[in-house]
């Protein structure tokens, strides 16, 4: 294990979220919160002394494998947590640690699942950081120290493998460095639009700015207490569009930038994306309809909570835990399903989901057809073997944690639908489950056992799992 | 597609069926109930001469290829499941033909749930025959055909193949007919012992037979209301101890007779099926007991039930769905990994757990130490890459069919537990799930759409889903 490296990027890390602390502290500034904005400036300053200090520490070697990169990665991502939970603590917004730990976690994975039960009573230099946390976690902090340092071969794609989200990297070119700057310049600029509609349908500039962030890092923490029910239906139908677009692979968007349209739309994952967005807000609708809903009213509310829970962000404009169980299952397939690959949202990944469907179809054919010879293939290009087998393990590896973590959940003694969807709303950083967890509940009732489950959840999530079992298996620690 | 032999076999399943219509026509002499005795008498003669005259087909070719094998299974549960179901409905016992197909259905693969509401006013050559059909469909009828009759080469691999549960056929011996042959021995053997162990205790001759149909198919109807509750302790534990006995793979046995005591226990699987059972029985007696019961008690009872469900066979002596959350959450668990394979119960099987686990741990030590190569070995030897993907080609398969029969279920209006566990109860052939469908309630609630989707779920689970998938795929059936 190569240390010094490791302790290198996590002083990056601290570094850089002691600048991130400073649009918080500014917010407090405005809004005369002198004594948190202090806060935020104080660990602010405090992190980038600290960072940078961690950070001037001599490397031994250079060698830089995967397993380093995941647990660097790992290890950032706890380190930022913990560090990020503080100035909730020292504000008093949420004085419990462990509270607080979660929320933030929450925030950086874009889960956004609660413990707050009244998040109005937040200062705005907190719910700012809030939303903020969504935006850095969003792309992922990593792949921005990558988009802004020079960094060595090797350490760079190992990096960049553990922190996105993904069966395969989303090289968009040849060098990884370039590929992590435009990534977050699409980020950047599809933010700023965002904020811009936000604005221009009478949404305030500190609304607009938490809730565009959310969006973007399909993160959903909302700033009211109703999530996003008060604001306007062009308001909601700008987060819809805004929501749907982040859930898309960037891949997409760097085509459309070199002017390749049609390699954009030729892309599968995307088209199926597609198709299951249409479909399930299809479905949903016909059963509201069915109950007596209006369809103009109903396709809207359905489009706006369906774009939420397959981005995996988790705004909510209705408490869809009382639509009818047909619509409130199809909402937990697309939990599970999410947005694609190379996007800033979570789940398994639309482009996961059709590897393993047409692995079946492959081996229903092969019986069927037992001489023709098939070859899997994604986009016109046959899939790697290394890519089917890794995207197959992660289903086990997801399949196990999921298990573990419902037995533990359980020991709380809800019911069943709300264990089972609370895993399902952090493992796939979503936010909102089923009944106690569902769009107008929270987590607060949960036990502190329970909350740290979640908390592992919502990173292995976000991480995808294996840098986070690579940092808790003995055998990396093992000379 | 090769239509002859597919006949033909058709033909031996229509006559052996018939045959099997004799001793429910026996019983129903002996009890009297001379209306339903001649019922199943004349089914049986109808069904002896219209099978043989069907396979006396004449061959126009005799090669068989794996598609013929998946078609010729699926079809012959299907026509073996539609005339199965007539007594029922000539007898007047389940005058609905679609409930009376589900009951039998229900039967044959082992599964137990039932849509009765009232089981003790059936007459007892409708309880025998409810029973007697585990017993045929626990091992499989195909390969009961294969082990009286002489058949050739290719045909019977593939057959026994797509009706025998577990990731490679279990071939005791280089020839297919002696391994059925042998299969079926040690299945006779070991029902005569349960039953003479239950005569014994002073249960009556006919709940003996009864209760011993279905705990060697691990089928799970009973023939009381209150399933196996009323018994004494003694009898309880005798079906404990039975279910769990024909819940291993009947390797090990096969082990032991040929006096390879040490191979038998050094199979990994059975290891594992024993540790699985223990673990289980003493996670739940410690919530059960933390809760106020007695120890030896709660031991008895959480082992019947925790045998009960992971054989998949579903008798039931308590009410597990009144127990806390964590343990209806493990018993939910339970009801997935299933027995062993090459066992009579259903689920995904122990082995195959054990080979998705034993990928996560390959992969997380493969990007932990790159270098060092790899091998899946399951009893000390290498597994074959092909066994690997099709165990993963089934869990995608199971995973799709089980989302697609929830989505459809979901209509019907019942609570989320109720839904998924009553797929899973089918889909695992085990029986009772939780709330509805819990071990006091039964699937007669559900609509007729829902139950076709529970008799497919039900096939599906007890043939591992291949077969009937190439059955229902149109290129199977183009030229």
């Amino acid at each position: 294990m190569n240390y010094s490296i490791i302790f290198k990027i996590i002083g990056w890390v601290i570094q850089l979220e002691g600048i991130f602390f400073l649009p918080p502290a500014l917010t407090g500034f405005i809004y005369k919160e002198y004594n948190d904005a202090l806060i935020y400036l104080l660990l602010g300053i405090l992190c980038i002394i600290s960072g940078g200090l961690i950070r001037r520490q001599k490397l031994n070697k250079t060698a830089f494998y995967a397993k380093e990169g995941f647990v660097a990665v790992a290890l950032s991502w706890i380190v930022m947590s913990a560090i990020g939970a503080l100035p909730f603590v020292l504000t008093k917004d949420i004085p419990y640690y462990p509270d607080a730990l979660f929320e933030i976690i929450s925030g950086f994975t874009t889960t956004g699942s609660s413990i707050l039960t009244d998040v109005e009573a937040l200062s705005h230099a907190n719910l700012l950081w809030r939303s903020f946390s969504h935006w850095i976690g969003g792309m992922g902090v990593l792949v921005f120290i990558l988009a802004i340092l020079p960094m060595t071969g090797g350490s760079t794609t190992n990096l960049m493998k553990a922190e996105s989200p993904g069966p395969s990297v989303g090289k968009l070119v040849p060098k990884m460095q370039r590929t992590a700057f435009l990534l977050y310049a699409i980020y950047l600029v599809m933010t700023i639009i965002t904020v811009i509609f936000l604005l221009f349908g009478g949404m305030p500039l500190f609304d607009s700015l938490c809730h565009a962030f959310g969006a973007a890092g399909t993160g959903g923490f909302g700033i009211k207490n109703d999530s996003l029910a008060g604001y306007s239906t062009y308001l909601q139908n700008v987060i819809t569009i805004s929501m749907f677009l982040f859930g898309v692979n960037f891949t997409f968007y760097y085509y459309i930038l070199i002017r390749k349209v049609k390699d954009a739309f030729r892309m599968e994952e995307v088209r199926w994306y597609f198709i299951i967005f249409l479909g399930a807000v299809a479905l949903i609708t016909v059963s509201l309809v069915a109950e007596g809903g209006g369809i103009g009213e109903s396709i809207q509310t359905v489009a706006f909570q369906v774009a939420s829970v397959m981005t995996t962000t988790g705004y909510a404009t209705t408490d869809f835990n009382l639509w009818p169980e047909f619509g409130r299952a199809i909402m937990v397939c697309l939990m599970f399903i999410g947005a694609c690959a190379g996007s800033t949202g979570g789940g398994i990944k639309v482009s996961r989901i059709m590897i393993y469907l047409k692995q079946v179809r492959k081996e229903l054919m092969q019986q069927i057809h037992p001489k023709r010879i098939r070859v899997l293939k994604m986009d016109g290009k046959a899939l790697e073997h290394s890519v089917v087998h890794s995207c197959n393990t992660l289903l086990m590896a997801y399949i196990v944690i999921f298990i573990v973590s419902l037995l533990l959940i359980c020991l709380d003694g809800f019911d069943m639908t709300t264990n089972f969807t609370s895993v399902a709303a952090t493992l796939n950083n979503i936010g909102p489950g089923l009944n106690v967890v569902g769009p107008t509940g929270n987590f607060s009732e949960f036990s502190t056992l329970s909350k740290f489950v979640f908390m592992f959840d919502m990173l292995a999530g976000r991480l995808e799992i294996i840098p986070m079992m690579v940092l808790f298996h003995p055998s990396t620690w093992k000379k």
